[in-house]
């Protein structure tokens, strides 16, 4: 691509992203040199990926019905184009010089961290033989296309060879990451959690599990708590809009970097350093659909808006992993947005654009909002019983990676894991292992990442009321701004610079835990159930 | 990029945009195999291009107020890849080839249209040096930001430099271009209505302005007619969105390729074959404002609607010029949208959404729309005196280029030409010379394609009804499909398989002639002038 560079244009954008102070720090070096062409390649590389960004999120808030084929040419063409850069030689020889450079030794500093990161993906990207990596793209895209026929039709047998392909080619692909090493499921978990050891989450994820069976039976089986119906009603879905606006923009969300718009599955993208978009989805007979849509995805958001805009694209400016992104967007829509303070600070506004809520308290609408329920379907379960929706698929894909489970069997172990863990059993498989699209878009090892960010958000939130004193009561009062900046400063800031588990073991002051999950669950669902 | 094509998802891209019919026409050859690479290659410039709308479609339709640096690199950058691709030796060499071979016998054929315009293309984007393209452009950017702090400041010296300058460039480029013809303007004329001669457009030009000159004077010193108060009022936003969506519907604009949205200054961009977005805006005190921006993109989108989606990003599936998209916007917009006929079918559909047309007659609203006043502002004009704010315009930029009048003098002599044509002479530079961005922007040749449209849409008017029978009878009973199918079959469906001219007056029986326009406004508005 050299060929392009010398127009007056991209003269012109090589001015404006090159940072003024990296220029400052880095001696005149042969590395320096080296350095900043990467910085300026991967930067334009992320024009790319952005615009693909740009891209997929038009294709979610209103792409014309005919338009479909025409999309997807444009973002296959796209992908191709960013793929052959990020595998190509020119990218590679200057990473293999940076990495054994003067300039990498720090791991943490921002230079060091991005050179050790891009090399890591390059070497990922290239690693991986062309011939598989078609193969898998090729069965995801069936595999998702049977998948949402299948559902519908509650017709696994249709999905099962497809399934069993996508494992099977899934478990290659783990083979070849995995360099040797004894656990396979390792190398998937570790494209989307950096370093996470299977083990290690095993450990943690039992000892949560141990504890929140026994707490949501018992919570379940009372007999007592909210019954939910004070957030049922009519809900004009253009107040619903202003509303969800103004509490994105209340918590720290910046409307003049990003937007918010509606949606048929809720998301978060990045079109650019200072380009942040969230969507929701609104239902007409309940306002916490849109509401807690936009908290989650505002919770992403700002996260993405507290990155450095002078690394964009590069690892010193994305986020650390999956999990830690789960943790901001829980922490905003469950810690901060189902708490008694937010109610407290929020119901009064919210009867303005909602006069049905006149007539309830604030206790009841906290209650309804974190009434715990044993359903069958992960996307509408509360805080507490969701990780138990999360536990079980970790164990199911796992042992289908390791050949403990059948594709098969995988039906019947699904449904037998949601009898001992929630007490219900799906009556088909519409609403049991066909429920969420990840394992047909070949997305294995992404599960666990949701309930790392629960316990995550967690451990953040005990850190941070140590530092700040009490939360709820700048929450009661509308002030978020410290909570955020803390998380600007502790989380956000560091980008990629850090491991995820050392970013948080940082910023926690202890190493990964289930307990200040566990703790913050039972301090809270107790006093609900009596 | 050849090393960019063997991935699965480019094979996929071939696969489907190759047109069946066309392999099936063309004989296995040499020719015919170049023939394909070349439509293949062509296709995907097209995804850029079409990539580079959406970025423009976003950029005015709600990107974040921080975004803007961030999207000019994407645009930049994008662009600079549509350049590499459009002037490469590979797509010079199989359009060398083409054009001599037997594909490119008959050149209003799709296959032959299409070698003809691309090689047009090629030619005219290599043969001018880099250096002045990059001189070009970096004037026009300078120019415009000049321009758009200038205007409000009413301040033309500030100015005056800048457009010196382009003017300047213009001529070289004309120059080159011309190569050796002694009208420097046609090469500028001919980059937005290909093959339009000077002479011929200097002549027609003229007739009107001697006969629309004094039928303006007439009505408006006739001290009758319309007061245009019938139209004002409060026009609920929401309501006039509702309002215009009907309407393009209506009249034939299909949503299930195409969107309507709001934005600061209407337009019409397509973003696939499949995927074509009209924008208006809305003035809550007159719906006038939001409907006839949507009946004039929507004549623009109809014409891109009814290209070939087989051919799309070829010369075959690409609009024929400036002017004669030009005429279906002004056709839909005036020639449908302001006649008696539909306000007939209309008026009883519009009070459903303004109850405050309840009292307002058919006659009334009729005559309101078609008020004529001399004004000093083009955008703002009436279908009479809108051709005479181009006449001049077209006057100015041609002496400007010949040489036979300075930009010092510029203001002067646009004060007197709007005196002589319109009665009026503008307070200030603001009002006066500098209202429009055009010349900022470096489009010296392109005004005229207004009136040009114009006159085609009146010459298409005398030409469909003469095939169709009483159009107006078809409006008034909202049928508007007879007439839609008729410029589809007449104007649309042949791209540019003929140059404009020869469209024009295949499909209207005549050529270039400014009469039916002439025509159609004196039986229109003397009526409402006693």
């Amino acid at each position: 691509m050299a060929a392009l560079r010398p127009s007056a244009a991209l003269d012109r954008l090589s001015r404006r992203t090159s940072p003024k102070s990296l220029e400052l720090k880095l001696k005149s070096s042969q590395s320096q040199t080296v350095f900043q062409l990467t910085y300026n390649y991967v930067r334009e590389t992320a024009l790319l990926e952005s615009t693909l960004a740009l891209l997929e999120w038009d294709e979610h808030t209103g792409l014309p019905y005919h338009a479909a084929p025409n999309r997807a040419d444009q973002v296959t063409f796209l992908s191709g184009l960013v793929h052959q850069r990020k595998t190509s030689q020119e990218l590679g020889g200057w990473l293999n010089e940076l990495s054994h450079s003067e300039l990498a030794q720090n791991p943490n500093s921002e230079v060091g961290a991005s050179i050790r990161g891009l090399k890591r993906d390059f070497d990922k990207n290239v690693q991986l033989p062309q011939d598989l990596v078609k193969r898998i793209a090729h069965a995801v895209t069936v595999g998702q296309q049977i998948w949402s026929e299948a559902k519908p039709k509650n017709d696994f047998a249709s999905f099962l060879p497809h399934l069993t392909e996508i494992v099977q080619l899934r478990r290659e692909e783990a083979a070849i990451l995995a360099n040797g090493s004894p656990c396979k499921y390792d190398s998937l978990l570790d494209q989307y959690e950096e370093d996470a050891l299977t083990a290690n989450i095993m450990e943690v994820f039992s000892e949560l599990r141990e504890q929140l069976v026994p707490l949501v039976q018992g919570l379940t089986q009372s007999g007592s708590g909210p019954d939910g119906k004070s957030i049922l009603g009519e809900f004009d879905i253009a107040k619903q809009k202003e509303f969800s606006h103004w509490v994105a923009a209340q918590v720290g969300f910046e409307f003049e970097r990003g937007r918010l718009d509606e949606t048929i599955h809720p998301f978060c993208t990045t079109l650019g350093p200072h380009d942040h978009r969230i969507l929701t989805r609104y239902d007409a007979h309940s306002f916490s659909s849109g509401l807690y849509g936009t908290l989650h995805e505002a919770g992403h958001g700002m996260y993405e808006q507290g990155l450095s805009p002078e690394w964009f694209g590069l690892p010193a400016g994305c986020a650390a992993s999956l999990g830690v992104h789960e943790s901001q967007s829980r922490l905003w829509e469950n810690m901060v947005g189902r708490s008694k303070a937010f109610w407290h600070w929020c119901l009064p506004h919210a009867q303005k654009w909602f006069p049905s809520l006149n007539h309830v308290s604030v206790d009841r609408i906290y209650a309804d909002l974190n009434r715990v329920e044993a359903s069958l379907v992960r996307i509408e379960a509360d805080e507490a019983t969701y990780n138990l929706h999360i536990l079980l698929r970790f164990e199911l894909e796992r042992e289908l990676i390791d050949g403990n489970l059948k594709c098969d069997d995988l039906p019947r172990a699904w449904a037998d894991r949601y009898e001992a863990y929630l007490g219900v059993r799906p009556a088909n498989d519409s609403e049991g292992v066909m429920q969420d699209v990840h394992w047909a878009a070949g997305l294995i090892g992404y599960f666990p990442t949701y309930t790392l960010g629960n316990i995550f958000a967690a451990q953040l939130m005990v850190a941070a009321e140590r530092e700040l004193g009490d939360i709820s009561e700048m929450i009661g009062k509308g002030e978020f701004r410290p909570l955020l900046d803390w998380l600007r400063t502790n989380v956000h800031k560091h980008g990629r610079c850090y491991k995820p588990t050392e970013l948080i073991a940082s910023a926690a002051g202890e190493k990964l835990s289930s307990k200040p999950l566990l703790q913050y669950l039972e301090n809270k669902l107790k006093p609900l159930y009596r």
